[in-house]
């Protein structure tokens, strides 16, 4: 297979094949939040997307929407730590620098149909948002 | 390929040909620390891993196994939900339950040279687990 590897930074650098459905809608998803495109991203969350996050489950893109937002709103960078996929599964790991917090990686798997994402496992520290919430 | 899926549930059930090298370890450590045998678990951990935490970066197996030990020594259960690689590198997430927080899951990149793990990347919220503390 070939391989496709696109601001890739740090030590775990594994890309699968880009033609995995799922891995390009994931990464379509990705680069476009990352860029400050959220309304693009949003255009790869299926309406009726269930999002299991640190906080809990959100059911719907309205939902989604209010909580992503405001992440992309605070985003300052973020790399591709390491990206894998298949037909209809993608994970997707990456380092975040944010305006409150420098160092927030975040690390997504998402189930993909017909090149929307319907189920988004998303796995963060919120400690350090809490932190600087609290000294702010 | 083959794929080779065990212990999955959830949406999320991504697994890429279990002859990957760099996966075949991910997941012999992941069974060995989440069946409870951390001492088999660690036989995986190369002597100078380099582990970059929520809290900071670990340097050495004794660091890391400082790490680790006391996470496994309050693991109730776990379930992978994806997990891909390929020669070097393999993402590993999982749902976890854990003594003082119910669901923990994480997600782990690994650099894996010569059976071993020498790399990890490992992500996972801190913040249930300090209000837990605090609440003790």
């Amino acid at each position: 297979m070939h391989r496709s590897v696109v601001q890739v930074r740090g030590v775990c650098i594994g890309m699968t094949d880009n033609t995995s459905p799922a891995l390009r809608t994931a990464l379509a998803y990705y680069h476009a939040w990352t860029s400050g495109d959220f309304e693009r991203a949003m255009t790869y969350v299926a309406d009726d997307i269930v999002c299991q996050a640190p906080a809990g489950r959100l059911e719907g893109a309205q939902a989604f929407r209010g909580f992503m937002g405001p992440f992309v709103g605070i985003l300052k960078r973020s790399a591709l730590v390491a990206a894998f996929g298949d037909e209809t599964t993608a994970v997707v790991m990456y380092d975040a620098d944010t305006a409150p917090v420098a160092d927030a990686p975040g690390a997504e798997c998402v189930t993909v149909k017909d090149g929307k994402i319907t189920h988004m496992r998303i796995i963060f520290d919120r400690l350090p948002f809490e932190r600087a919430r609290q000294a702010a």
